[in-house]
Protein backbone atom coordinates (compact mmCIF):
# COMPACT_ATOMS: atom_id res chain seq x y z
CA UNK A 1 0.00 0.00 0.00
CA UNK A 2 1.51 3.52 -1.12
CA UNK A 3 1.27 6.59 0.95
CA UNK A 4 -1.68 7.97 -1.45
CA UNK A 5 -3.58 5.17 -0.85
CA UNK A 6 -3.16 5.11 2.53
CA UNK A 7 -4.09 8.96 3.15
CA UNK A 8 -6.96 7.94 0.64
CA UNK A 9 -8.29 5.58 3.38
CA UNK A 10 -7.42 7.18 6.41
CA UNK A 11 -10.65 9.36 7.11
CA UNK A 12 -13.02 6.42 5.04
CA UNK A 13 -14.75 3.57 6.83
CA UNK A 14 -14.41 -0.45 5.80
CA UNK A 15 -14.85 -0.25 2.04
CA UNK A 16 -15.14 -3.50 -0.04
CA UNK A 17 -14.00 -2.24 -3.14
CA UNK A 18 -10.53 -0.82 -1.98
CA UNK A 19 -10.10 -4.16 0.02
CA UNK A 20 -10.55 -5.92 -3.39
CA UNK A 21 -7.84 -4.08 -4.98
CA UNK A 22 -5.38 -4.91 -1.83
CA UNK A 23 -5.05 -8.70 -0.86
CA UNK A 24 -3.71 -7.82 2.27
CA UNK A 25 -6.36 -5.37 3.15
CA UNK A 26 -9.02 -7.86 1.66
CA UNK A 27 -8.08 -10.12 4.81
CA UNK A 28 -8.17 -7.53 6.96
CA UNK A 29 -11.91 -6.51 6.12
CA UNK A 30 -13.08 -10.13 6.20
CA UNK A 31 -11.28 -10.28 9.85
CA UNK A 32 -13.02 -7.31 10.91
CA UNK A 33 -16.67 -8.47 9.77
CA UNK A 34 -15.87 -11.61 11.71
CA UNK A 35 -14.59 -9.46 15.11
CA UNK A 36 -17.95 -7.25 14.65
CA UNK A 37 -20.09 -10.67 14.20
CA UNK A 38 -18.49 -11.46 17.59
CA UNK A 39 -19.04 -8.00 19.09
CA UNK A 40 -22.57 -8.21 18.16
CA UNK A 41 -23.38 -11.56 19.52
CA UNK A 42 -21.73 -10.27 22.68
CA UNK A 43 -24.04 -7.44 22.42
CA UNK A 44 -27.01 -9.30 21.91
CA UNK A 45 -25.70 -11.21 25.36
CA UNK A 46 -25.39 -8.22 27.71
CA UNK A 47 -28.62 -6.34 26.91
CA UNK A 48 -30.35 -9.62 27.53
CA UNK A 49 -28.23 -9.65 30.79
CA UNK A 50 -29.05 -5.88 30.80
CA UNK A 51 -33.05 -6.92 30.92
CA UNK A 52 -32.34 -8.93 33.95
CA UNK A 53 -30.19 -6.48 35.97
CA UNK A 54 -32.98 -4.31 35.77
CA UNK A 55 -35.67 -6.82 36.75
CA UNK A 56 -34.03 -7.22 39.98
CA UNK A 57 -33.15 -3.68 41.01
CA UNK A 58 -37.46 -3.03 40.10
CA UNK A 59 -38.05 -5.44 42.48
CA UNK A 60 -35.44 -4.42 45.10
CA UNK A 61 -36.78 -1.00 44.14
CA UNK A 62 -40.32 -1.72 44.66
CA UNK A 63 -39.31 -3.82 48.35
CA UNK A 64 -37.33 -0.86 49.55
CA UNK A 65 -39.74 1.91 49.53
CA UNK A 66 -42.82 0.00 50.64
CA UNK A 67 -40.14 -1.19 54.23
CA UNK A 68 -39.27 2.53 53.51
CA UNK A 69 -35.29 2.05 52.69
CA UNK A 70 -33.61 4.86 51.47
CA UNK A 71 -33.12 4.27 47.33
CA UNK A 72 -29.42 4.41 47.61
CA UNK A 73 -26.96 2.36 49.50
CA UNK A 74 -23.13 3.27 49.73
CA UNK A 75 -21.84 0.76 51.45
CA UNK A 76 -23.52 -1.78 49.15
CA UNK A 77 -22.08 0.50 46.14
CA UNK A 78 -18.33 0.26 47.90
CA UNK A 79 -18.50 -3.88 48.48
CA UNK A 80 -19.84 -4.00 44.63
CA UNK A 81 -16.98 -1.88 43.18
CA UNK A 82 -14.07 -3.97 45.18
CA UNK A 83 -15.78 -7.02 43.88
CA UNK A 84 -16.03 -5.84 40.47
CA UNK A 85 -12.92 -4.70 40.21
CA UNK A 86 -11.35 -8.51 40.71
CA UNK A 87 -13.63 -9.81 38.69
CA UNK A 88 -12.50 -7.29 35.62
CA UNK A 89 -8.65 -8.09 36.34
CA UNK A 90 -9.33 -11.60 36.32
CA UNK A 91 -10.83 -11.14 33.05
CA UNK A 92 -8.35 -8.82 31.53
CA UNK A 93 -10.63 -5.58 31.21
CA UNK A 94 -9.40 -2.41 31.54
CA UNK A 95 -10.84 -1.70 35.41
CA UNK A 96 -11.54 2.14 33.67
CA UNK A 97 -14.10 0.06 32.02
CA UNK A 98 -15.53 -1.71 34.81
CA UNK A 99 -15.96 1.28 36.53
CA UNK A 100 -17.84 3.14 34.04
CA UNK A 101 -20.10 0.26 33.66
CA UNK A 102 -20.71 0.13 37.30
CA UNK A 103 -21.67 3.64 37.43
CA UNK A 104 -23.62 3.33 34.75
CA UNK A 105 -25.81 0.67 36.08
CA UNK A 106 -25.73 1.90 39.80
CA UNK A 107 -27.17 5.75 38.31
CA UNK A 108 -29.93 4.14 36.35
CA UNK A 109 -30.96 1.93 39.14
CA UNK A 110 -31.09 4.57 41.71
CA UNK A 111 -33.10 6.74 39.54
CA UNK A 112 -35.34 4.28 38.95
CA UNK A 113 -35.84 3.28 42.71
CA UNK A 114 -36.35 6.76 43.05
CA UNK A 115 -39.28 6.60 40.42
CA UNK A 116 -40.93 3.91 42.23
CA UNK A 117 -40.45 5.48 45.47
CA UNK A 118 -42.12 8.28 44.71
CA UNK A 119 -44.99 6.44 42.98
CA UNK A 120 -45.97 4.39 46.55
CA UNK A 121 -43.67 1.14 45.53
CA UNK A 122 -45.18 0.49 42.71
CA UNK A 123 -42.65 -0.58 39.81
CA UNK A 124 -45.19 -0.63 37.34
CA UNK A 125 -44.58 3.48 37.38
CA UNK A 126 -41.48 1.99 35.24
CA UNK A 127 -43.91 1.22 32.27
CA UNK A 128 -41.40 -1.42 31.42
CA UNK A 129 -39.06 -4.05 33.73
CA UNK A 130 -36.70 -1.88 33.97
CA UNK B 1 -45.32 -1.00 60.79
CA UNK B 2 -46.29 2.62 61.99
CA UNK B 3 -45.79 6.30 60.68
CA UNK B 4 -42.78 6.75 63.04
CA UNK B 5 -41.41 3.86 62.15
CA UNK B 6 -41.37 4.42 58.69
CA UNK B 7 -39.83 8.12 58.96
CA UNK B 8 -37.19 6.49 60.76
CA UNK B 9 -36.41 4.08 57.99
CA UNK B 10 -36.56 6.33 54.95
CA UNK B 11 -32.60 7.47 55.13
CA UNK B 12 -31.67 4.44 56.12
CA UNK B 13 -30.14 1.56 54.46
CA UNK B 14 -30.69 -2.40 54.69
CA UNK B 15 -30.95 -2.94 58.37
CA UNK B 16 -31.06 -6.64 59.91
CA UNK B 17 -31.16 -5.41 63.40
CA UNK B 18 -34.02 -3.20 62.14
CA UNK B 19 -35.65 -6.23 60.14
CA UNK B 20 -35.59 -8.58 63.02
CA UNK B 21 -38.55 -6.24 65.02
CA UNK B 22 -41.07 -7.02 61.88
CA UNK B 23 -41.39 -9.79 60.36
CA UNK B 24 -42.85 -8.19 56.78
CA UNK B 25 -39.38 -6.16 56.42
CA UNK B 26 -37.48 -9.65 57.54
CA UNK B 27 -38.85 -11.21 54.43
CA UNK B 28 -38.52 -8.02 52.30
CA UNK B 29 -34.70 -8.36 53.18
CA UNK B 30 -34.39 -11.47 52.55
CA UNK B 31 -35.41 -11.03 49.59
CA UNK B 32 -33.72 -8.17 49.01
CA UNK B 33 -30.34 -10.08 49.51
CA UNK B 34 -31.76 -12.57 47.40
CA UNK B 35 -31.88 -10.21 44.44
CA UNK B 36 -28.77 -8.62 45.21
CA UNK B 37 -26.92 -12.42 44.91
CA UNK B 38 -28.31 -12.40 40.99
CA UNK B 39 -27.66 -8.84 40.31
CA UNK B 40 -24.01 -9.88 41.49
CA UNK B 41 -24.07 -13.03 39.12
CA UNK B 42 -25.32 -10.81 36.25
CA UNK B 43 -22.89 -8.02 36.76
CA UNK B 44 -20.03 -10.91 36.82
CA UNK B 45 -21.36 -12.20 33.54
CA UNK B 46 -21.36 -8.53 31.87
CA UNK B 47 -17.93 -7.85 32.71
CA UNK B 48 -16.24 -10.86 31.72
CA UNK B 49 -18.37 -10.26 28.74
CA UNK B 50 -17.18 -6.55 28.07
CA UNK B 51 -13.45 -8.20 28.48
CA UNK B 52 -14.08 -10.23 25.33
CA UNK B 53 -16.08 -7.16 23.59
CA UNK B 54 -13.00 -5.16 24.41
CA UNK B 55 -10.42 -7.86 23.28
CA UNK B 56 -12.52 -7.58 19.68
CA UNK B 57 -12.84 -3.79 19.29
CA UNK B 58 -8.90 -4.05 20.28
CA UNK B 59 -7.91 -5.98 17.35
CA UNK B 60 -10.50 -4.10 14.76
CA UNK B 61 -9.02 -0.96 16.18
CA UNK B 62 -5.21 -2.50 14.96
CA UNK B 63 -6.51 -3.78 11.26
CA UNK B 64 -8.21 -0.12 11.09
CA UNK B 65 -5.13 1.46 11.67
CA UNK B 66 -3.06 -1.12 9.66
CA UNK B 67 -5.54 -0.47 6.84
CA UNK B 68 -5.68 3.22 7.22
CA UNK B 69 -9.63 2.83 8.06
CA UNK B 70 -11.00 5.80 9.98
CA UNK B 71 -11.46 4.80 13.70
CA UNK B 72 -15.15 5.74 13.68
CA UNK B 73 -18.01 4.07 11.13
CA UNK B 74 -21.56 5.93 11.23
CA UNK B 75 -23.00 3.48 9.17
CA UNK B 76 -21.87 0.48 11.48
CA UNK B 77 -23.11 1.92 14.50
CA UNK B 78 -26.68 3.37 13.34
CA UNK B 79 -27.21 -0.58 11.96
CA UNK B 80 -25.98 -1.57 15.45
CA UNK B 81 -28.48 0.77 17.26
CA UNK B 82 -31.21 -0.52 15.34
CA UNK B 83 -30.24 -3.89 16.09
CA UNK B 84 -29.71 -3.49 19.67
CA UNK B 85 -33.13 -1.79 20.02
CA UNK B 86 -35.19 -4.62 18.93
CA UNK B 87 -32.90 -6.71 21.50
CA UNK B 88 -34.17 -4.60 24.16
CA UNK B 89 -37.48 -4.81 23.33
CA UNK B 90 -37.21 -8.40 22.89
CA UNK B 91 -36.16 -8.72 25.97
CA UNK B 92 -38.16 -6.47 27.65
CA UNK B 93 -35.30 -3.59 28.59
CA UNK B 94 -36.00 0.16 28.57
CA UNK B 95 -34.62 1.09 25.42
CA UNK B 96 -33.03 4.11 26.84
CA UNK B 97 -30.99 1.97 29.00
CA UNK B 98 -29.98 0.04 26.03
CA UNK B 99 -29.05 3.46 24.28
CA UNK B 100 -26.87 4.48 27.05
CA UNK B 101 -25.33 1.06 27.22
CA UNK B 102 -24.35 1.38 23.30
CA UNK B 103 -23.42 4.74 23.61
CA UNK B 104 -20.82 3.86 26.68
CA UNK B 105 -18.99 0.84 24.56
CA UNK B 106 -18.56 3.00 21.37
CA UNK B 107 -17.38 5.78 23.03
CA UNK B 108 -14.84 3.87 24.92
CA UNK B 109 -13.78 1.78 21.90
CA UNK B 110 -13.32 4.88 19.16
CA UNK B 111 -11.18 6.08 22.49
CA UNK B 112 -9.13 2.73 21.89
CA UNK B 113 -9.34 2.84 18.72
CA UNK B 114 -7.82 6.08 18.42
CA UNK B 115 -5.30 5.42 20.85
CA UNK B 116 -4.01 2.56 18.55
CA UNK B 117 -3.77 4.36 15.36
CA UNK B 118 -1.96 7.53 17.05
CA UNK B 119 0.81 4.51 18.07
CA UNK B 120 0.91 3.23 13.99
CA UNK B 121 -1.34 0.33 14.93
CA UNK B 122 0.14 -1.33 18.25
CA UNK B 123 -3.38 -2.59 19.98
CA UNK B 124 -0.10 -3.02 22.89
CA UNK B 125 -0.50 0.62 23.53
CA UNK B 126 -3.81 0.07 25.39
CA UNK B 127 -1.62 -2.11 27.98
CA UNK B 128 -4.46 -4.24 28.76
CA UNK B 129 -7.23 -6.26 26.44
CA UNK B 130 -9.28 -3.81 26.01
Amino acid sequence: MNDSEQSGWSDTTIDDAQAQRNPEVSRDVARIKQLRQSIDNVDTAIVSLLAERFTCTAEVGALKARAGFAPEDKEREKRQSERLHQVAVSAGLDPDIEERYHEFVVTEAKKRHQRIADAGGDPGALGVSA
